[in-house]
């Protein structure tokens, strides 16, 4: 199969590096200048160096991808999404392996929901220096799926499979949107305040204060995502509250949220989680003033970092 | 005239070393092991370094005095009212020269509104070092008065002389609360954001996200205080708000909040300006969501830092 990966971050670089490492025929589309030669893989899922491709530019690609997977942040997709147009021919399919809400929409309104796919990602990774990444943590595997149910299950278990025999444990089920939902659910619930407040997620689950601010957080997302109609796992949200603070807080308790070293770069996916609530609500007449004041918040503190004013 | 002035910090600090140069008898009353035999002043009203007299027991005061002024943080003045019960005698008044509401409600109703004075104290001051403090700025007169009309207008009028005399510029006006409700208003707006995102008044009136919610903030406790019937200088939200961004904010554009110093020390005043916001609030049956919001992500900094659990 021939891939592109568009963002070769921390997890696009990772897709990058072990396709290629399967013997995959795969490009990486990065930024203007940040070409890179190798990539050099530690952690968990074990230590290696290969070379890669890149391109930054589209037309530099020899063929029409097979997979095209969009791994840029979220604030990116849609300049991602554009970029790709003229590579993307008809037997091409999208995979989008991020984070947060928006981001399958986006694709789907423009290349069709029959064509693309959601990946929920939930291995860690970062980038410990330029063509470099570390695996840090793998929650569950990677689950892939066609939210429209328009993909051919056979197509997807397959594609499962390749990820899966090229080091990334992948594999599909139809449900895929509940899997990507709650880990949307998760991220809006602890990445703000972490961010905010330099917190860990412990420290966020035992005190009363950001333990009150999560729960009316948790209760605004199972209200709008209801009158959406987006389904979850949960009957409820005092359901999903139990397994959050019971049994998903626990293990992760000294874990720092990411948004909270990008709050201090400036640019955070605040508006992918959030600010995707407080958006969905008010297009379903529905007030969400604590997503709304968390989103606000972040955006503020997002610009005071990235003007350097303070 | 005998002072006793309780808590020698920024505020109290200068108002026992004022007081002691113009050769009034004058105590403070200090926490346990924190006494000091003399203050020295620098500043915008001159420098001097002044012998002064602090005991860290009440039973140390050797007369009962004319007028005992309350200088402490207003999360200390409960305990402040219990420590000078015991010395407060017949012709004894007390004054409130502190922050935020709730302080000259407190003292009102255990002493009676006859024998509390309130103080809307508007000079800055800071504590360079143990003993020694810094008049920073000063936007105003100090004004006192009694906000239940109950105290003769020449004693408050004397009183001020006396203070002016002592060199901390004082006027009497009847409408001490407006003044003192004004100064809530400006701090509830300002001093929570400025402590939890690290910016100082200009960014914060100058960025879109914090211009909003202080925007909230501000029609919230215009809400509350018209249910709650406190009269302000203003006719409406959107004429203070005028006022704020275009008169008050432009001269204080480089200002941090003292706040922000509290916060990272783990204690701030938030219970007596959105926290009490809030809370009158329920009193009255008005939703305050932003600053309940605000109060709880200050509280839970001001534990997070407390606590070291960082």
């Amino acid at each position: 199969m021939r891939f592109l990966v568009v963002g070769v971050g921390a997890i696009g670089g990772a897709y990058l590096a072990f396709l290629s490492k399967a013997g995959h025929e795969a490009f990486g589309l990065v930024k203007k200048g940040r070409k890179l030669d190798r990539i050099r893989v530690s952690g968990i899922w074990g230590e290696f160096e290969i070379p890669v491709r890149t391109i930054d530019d589209v037309n530099g690609l020899p063929w029409k991808p097979d997979l095209i997977i969009i791994s840029v942040k979220s604030y990116d997709t849609e300049k991602a999404l554009e970029q790709v147009k003229p590579v993307v021919g008809e037997n091409t399919f999208l995979m989008n392996a991020q984070n947060g809400y928006g981001n399958y929409e986006k694709s789907a309104e423009l290349f069709g929901e029959d064509r693309v796919i959601l990946a929920r990602v939930i291995f860690g990774s970062r980038v410990v220096s330029a063509g470099e990444i570390e695996i840090t943590v793998c929650a569950d595997d990677v689950v892939i799926g066609n939210p429209a149910g328009l993909i051919d299950e056979n197509f997807l278990k397959n594609l499962a499979e390749v990820f899966t025999k090229s080091g990334i444990p992948t594999r599909y089920d139809r449900e895929v949107y509940k899997y990507l939902w709650d880990k949307i659910i998760y991220n809006c619930a602890l990445n703000p305040l972490g961010a905010l407040l330099e917190a860990n997620y412990g420290m966020l689950a035992q005190n009363p204060h950001t333990r009150e601010i999560m729960d009316r957080i948790i209760d605004e997302v199972f209200e709008v995502a209801e009158k959406a109609g987006i389904e979850s796992f949960w009957k409820s949200s005092e359901e999903y509250k139990k397994v959050f603070y019971e049994r998903l807080i626990p293990p992760t308790s000294a874990h720092y949220p990411s948004m909270l070293a990008d709050i201090k770069k400036g640019k955070t996916e605040i508006d992918a989680l959030n600010g995707a609530i407080w958006k969905l609500g008010r297009k379903h007449g529905i007030d969400t003033p604590t997503n709304e004041l968390i989103t606000k918040l972040v955006k503020a503190k997002e610009e005071f970092n990235r003007t350097g004013l303070k």
